[in-house]
């Protein structure tokens, strides 16, 4: 049943997707839910399209991995 | 009124989404609502992106079309 | 695989919500897609909470059933 | 063309949604964008279901108004 | 930077609400994001306006908890 | 507190996603809400798979900018 979405930057990658992704699923199972009723997507955003404090993430943080 | 977020695998294309766009429109249609108060907007997510069950949709099931 | 996100009106009820739900998911079937895969979500926003040209709904429309 | 999705604290209340529907439709009237064309809807989240840090809004907040 | 947004069925509670978010902010804490950076939502959607399969989880599951 | 998801066309680009982040942002401030609590994403849709009336937006309007 859950459904989750998960914002992060872009070039966060497939190999720590993959690990939220489980381990999210591993937050519901630990309640009792099934993991196949657990559906996670990640949508990854450019800094330059995510803005804190009214200044995009790039101009922030520059260049750090995400 | 209605505003309809669809999400599916990246490969859906932009055909596929040309016929759910209609034809998720047309069901609010059929409910007396007029067609231009429908927004439709169909997110593409990569399957390496989309967990069920906490396993990648890429790895579940492989290289089909979405 | 397909999880659509449905933004209506409060007052849009059970009923209307039911027929939406199976008739977006056939969408989906009629493309090929096990029924089971589709989830759809209808959330209800009040009109007061929905602005459309910067007015809310409630103001532009008044009590018309959503 | 956009469509706004808000997320606030419950409490915010229909006159300051009505504001923040009113300017952030202004923020793209005043790109080019006709008005009648931006939807902003706002959602209200329990502070209870909106967490920071690992902690609900309600507990690093207490009671203060949204 | 993470923003998660979770839907769960109506009923979940602000006291797995309070568990998931601190879950699930421990997810990102573990790859290295500090905590304050990662914001949880916990939508709780009724059993009747969330279909699988095109049929309501209140018919699917009748009333079983979420 | 306030977070925001903006859908655009895609073309919008960086220095039109910067000039809404910062006014959303500003819009928020206006209320006395700090300014780094405010987070905007904005999401650039292909016209092709934005549907409004059940028609593409890349059918309706051509190639305008967004």
């Amino acid at each position: 049943m859950p459904i989750v979405h998960v914002n992060v930057w872009k070039g966060f990658g497939e190999e720590k997707a993959k690990l939220v992704m489980h381990n999210i699923t591993q937050v519901f199972v630990d309640l009792g839910i099934p993991a196949m009723a657990v559906e996670v997507i990640v949508h990854e955003i450019p800094q330059s399209h995510w803005g804190i404090g009214g200044v995009p993430a790039s101009e922030l943080f520059g260049d750090v991995s995400p």
